[in-house]
Formats: structure tokens, sequence, C-alpha cells
């Protein structure tokens, strides 16, 4: 019996509905379990820039460093996208708060659920069987350095990395492959790049503090191929913050939807939990956005309050709904669920 | 009937042997119309270090110049990409030459061929009927910034685009789509990165002068994600250059085979033409390369130097190779031929 604080971020788009659906299995976790888990709402993203002019406004920023985990939907809106001049966008908002609350590492598990391989674009013997994670640095790079434009007319954009930087999300890849299949990946364009040449030095630094974990080192490009090709040959990937963006979208093809896809970052502060997925803006109100990864979000915040049997059994509440095709019509366009259906499936399994 | 002087750089691991296999094709074809193509034959890459110390002599480079077109091989040895310290490395002599000989414009078409639909990682129904050609950018943004080391010992790689930079191939792209299916798709961080706003700016500004042509624009990691669900769904892609390597190389899996693909390197001056693949010294010496896609580079080659009809020819002599299964061992293994007969195969149906 715990009580815990959780700050909801639900965002733009799609993010208030499917926060809503991972709200109700939390709140069925509590009651199963007997914990109190008291949540709060706060603005972010492009509703935020609607309200306050601010896409994370400080009274966001406060409740997250408050709380013990912080649950996120989705931020964005097409009305900033085509809009290249715009000085206030969404973006700005998560950009910020992954850089405040410090949450340095993204992590991003993938796996080839059985019950979707059909609607995987990638032939089912290429993936089954699939268990990767993706560990993308998320506060450093060319997302933070210096960017603007010259006199001249031209744009610029700065990536830099410190040793400081890489070597704390290694060490965080390195635990997790040594308690998995042993197998770490390093993505980089050390052929190119400089801020790649350090990475590698940094890594094969750390590597001997973990004799049992092997190291390979794989240029983005030829990752970008050996995650469709052949994703079985990865455990855990290591890999810069615009690299990180790209494939771990990418991979998610595997799962056969984005909208099975949850990811943690995690800094030394707090946590936040979010789908991998976008705030599909079009989707919006119509009760077909896929609650799964936002509820698959929740059972990583779980884990990290220490609930291991709670998680696990939400882990398994969705597998039901999986198994019996209790699904939005992404997944199940024959005979679709709602969004609300499809939480309150999970939920009841609870 | 015409004479042409073509400048053979095959460099490193199996770069040589596909590239004989192209040469014994331009030759079949210069008998066949009675042109005369004289080759001469430089060092770039590996090779050319262990010979003179540079990985792109001056030699090369004037040699280059001094052509009607340029045939490329492949660079890189492993011997280099395991000590991020090296100083000189073969990668050196491919972008020297990309900047020095002005190749803006990486011209890479992605074709699914029906004879290879069973190799590829992707469910034939999802990738049937692809036809898309990527244009990525070659000689600016983050490969050609400043890189460098601080005193604190962090890293550092600049990404700069100038209007200039972005138009010329930005104009190339429209053009090519409005000759095609007149759908151009840029792809860009624009909600992240100010020379991705530049990009869309100037993309933005140029479209009224191809009015037919529809112009829309997807966030990189998206597109990592759409090229594998609905290839179909693009005609001309359009990136910068970190982008463009990481797409392009993705798509390839789109054609069963990197073995197959084919690109054009173009310039103000000269242009290069080389497969996609890279050095694979794995392979090198076995006979195993498949060397299609430097015969079909030089398939390229030919319609560059105003030879559409040859061009074309080499085109269907090799559809021959994939319907009769004429093919080396990845995409033939059960009965696998060399890259040697693959390519007199190819000869003797010109
Ligand atoms: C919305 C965008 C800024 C963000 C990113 O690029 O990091 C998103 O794509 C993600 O992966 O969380
Ligand atoms: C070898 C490497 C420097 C090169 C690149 O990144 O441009 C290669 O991957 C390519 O795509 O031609």
């Amino acid at each position: 019996m715990v009580t815990k604080k959780i700050a909801l971020l639900p965002g733009d788009g799609i993010g208030p509905e499917v926060c809503r659906q991972a709200v109700k299995v939390l709140d069925a976790v509590a009651e199963r379990f007997g914990h109190r888990f008291e949540f709060t709402s706060h603005l972010v993203g492009a509703c935020a820039i609607d309200a306050t002019g601010n896409p994370l406004p400080d009274e966001t920023l406060a409740a997250c460093r408050a709380s013990d985990a912080v649950l996120f939907g989705a931020i964005g809106d097409p009305k900033y996208d085509n809009d290249p001049t715009a000085k206030v966008r969404p973006e700005q908002g998560l950009l910020k708060m992954r850089k405040e609350l410090g949450l340095f590492a993204n992590i991003r598990p993938v796996t080839a659920y059985k019950a979707l391989l059909k609607h995987s674009p990638l032939k089912s013997d290429r993936i089954e069987g699939t268990d990767l994670v993706i560990f993308r640095e998320l506060t450093g790079g060319i997302y933070f350095g210096g960017k603007g434009r010259m006199a001249d007319g031209s744009a610029y954009d700065h990536c830099t990395y410190s040793r400081a930087e890489i070597e704390r999300i290694a060490h965080l890849a390195f635990q997790s492959a040594d308690s998995r299949r042993k197998h770490l990946t390093l993505v980089d364009k050390a052929n190119v790049l400089e801020t790649s040449r350090l990475w590698r030095e940094v890594v094969q630094e750390i590597a001997p503090s973990y004799p049992e974990v092997a190291v390979d080192y794989l240029f983005v490009d030829n990752a970008a191929m050996q995650i469709i090709i052949n994703p079985k040959q990865f455990d855990v990937m290591l890999t810069e913050n615009m690299f990180g963006d790209i494939i771990s979208d990418e991979a998610s093809v595997i799962a056969g939807s984005m909208g099975l896809l949850p990811s943690a970052s995690v800094g030394a502060e707090v946590a936040v939990f979010e789908p991998i997925h976008g705030s599909y803006p079009q989707a919006k109100g119509k009760g077909i956005a896929n609650p799964l990864a936002a509820i698959l979000s929740a059972a990583m915040l779980l884990d990290h309050l220490g609930l291991a049997e709670e998680a696990e059994l939400v882990r398994e509440a969705v597998d039901e709904a999986l198994t019996n095709q209790i699904l939005t019509p992404e997944l199940n366009p024959t005979a679709p669920y709602t969004t609300e259906q499809v939480g309150s499936y999970v939920a009841f399994w609870i």
C-alpha cells in the first residue's frame, strides 16, 4: 500500500483521450492493491500556448518536480508545423521539459506481439521474437545546440556532446544489456562525425566495466537497414538524440503499430512516461486512437515506482486485449472498438 | 557513334570486382553501338591511403575533371572504423571528391523488382509497384560543417545550409517530380532544427514555379516509418545530407537487396555514378558480390551521356538476369552465380 503523486500532462490532439485510459487502468491498479495515486493535470504544448502563451508553463514544471512520476500524452498541432517562422511552437514545451527535468535517457522497448504480426509491414518470420530496447540520449546533441540564422540568410544547428553526457546514458544502457541478453550496439556515424567518434571512444572506455556485455558498432545508415532486415540481432541499442529519434520511430513498424509502443524518459530528478506516437490531430475526439501505448507507458511508470507486480498485471491485461482483438480500428478494422472501450477492457482485467 | 572518357575509381573491398563487371557491360554497349569508351583507373579510399598516404590523390581528382563521367566502386576498410583517433580515413576521400567536384545532388531511384519481392523483408503487397527517387543533398550540412574537440574534451559538429545550397537541389528535385508523378515530399525536422525550417521556407518559395507539382512535408522520424509502411505513397523525396544518408539506405530494403541500387551524384562540372552499397570487405575476392548495382549505375551514366537507348538496353539486360535468376548468392542462395558470371550474362544480352 503506497501513496504516489502522478502529474498528468495530456497535451494535444489524442494525448488527453489516451491518457484518460491510462488513468483508468492506474485507478484499477490502485483499487486492486489498495494504493493511492493522486493525479493532477497540467498544460503542455499547443493547448498551453493557447491558454498561457507558453508551451511549458512554470506551474507545469513545478508540478512535475513535485511528483513521483509524470504521465505524458503527446504534443503538436499542424497549425504550427507549416509556419517555419512561428516563434513559439508546441515542441518547445516538450524539449524544455526534457532539458529542465534533466531527462537524459529515453528508453523505448520494441516487442513483436504475436497477435499483431499480421499488421506489421514486415514479414512475420523476420520479426517474430524481436525483443530490443533503444536507449536514446534526450537532452544533448543537435536538438539543444546553438541554432539560428546568419547575416547572409543561411541557417545553422550545432551538435555538441560532452563525455559526461555520453557516460551517464552509456552506463544505463550497459546495465540494461547486462540484465538482458548482454549485447549492446552503439549506433553512430563515426566515419563522418566528430561527436560520433567521441561516443565510440567513451563507449570503448566504459565497456571493460561490463565484461559480460558484447559491444558492437553500427553506422546509422546501416542500422536503419539492419533494424528492418533482421531486428532479432539486436538487444540494447544505444544512440544519440537525433539518430535515436529516427531509429526508434522506424523500429515501431516491427510492432505493427505505433499505438503499442511506450517509452520512459528518465533523469536524476524525475521520470516521464509517454507513448512514442504523436498527437495525431486528425484522430482527435473520434474515439479511434489506440490507448495501449499510453497504458503500457503507465506499466513502465509502475515499474519505476517499484510496483513490479502491478506493472506485470497491466501488461498481462494488455495481452488479453491483443489476444481477444479488443482493439482500435488500425489493428482491428473489421470489428473495431473505441479508445474508451479498449481502456475499459484492460481496466476490467486488472 | 561517340567517344567518351570514363574515369574509373574502383576503390576498396568489392569495389574493383563490381566495377569490372560494369566495364564489361559498357564495353559490350560500345561494341554494339560503335561507341568508344576510354577508361582510365584511379586510386581512392583505403587503397589510395596505402599507396600514397592520401585518400583522394590530386591525380585522381584531375582525372575526374578531365572525364565525361566517373564510375565509382566503394570505399572503406574496417581497419579505420574502429580507430576513432585515426587522422586519415578512406571516407575523407569520398567526401573530398564530392566537395571538390561539387557533386551537390545524390539521386537514388528505388524500385521494387517483381522477381525480388520475395527477398524483401517487407510484405510483397506493401512494396509491389514502388517507384520512388530520393534526392539527397551531398555537399552541405553536418558532413561538411566545422567539427572538432573543445578544451573540456567535448566534441562538436556544425550543420549549416545556405539558401543557394537548398535552391539548386530543390530545383532538380522539382524538375524530376514534374517529369514523373508530380509529387514532391520534403523530409526534414522543422519542428526542431533551424536548418530544416530554412529548407521548408526555400521549398515553399520555389513551389509556385512548378504549379503542377504537389508538395508535402514530412518529419524525418515519420518518414523513416512511412517509407516502410507505405513506400508507394512517394514519388520524389527531397532531403538534406544526413537524413538522406539514413533514409536512402533504409529504402534499399524495399528492393530486397542493396546490391540492386544505383546512384548518381551530379554537380555543375561532372557526375559520378556509384552503387549505394559499401565496400563490404568480408566479401572481397570471393566472387559473391552482386554487380547489378554497379551495372545499373553504368546505365545511369549512359543516360547522363545522352545515350538513352543504350541505358535502356542495359536495364533490360539486368531484367533478364533477374527473371532468369542469374544472381549472386544473397538473391539466389540455392543456385548462385558468381560476380563474374552475372556480369558476363548481362553483357551477353547487350
Ligand atoms: C515532437 C518532437 C520534437 C519529438 C522529438 O523529435 O524528440 C518527437 O518526435 C519524439 O520523438 O518525442
Ligand atoms: C561512406 C560514407 C561517408 C557515405 C556517406 O555517409 O555519405 C556512405 O554512407 C554513402 O551514403 O555514400
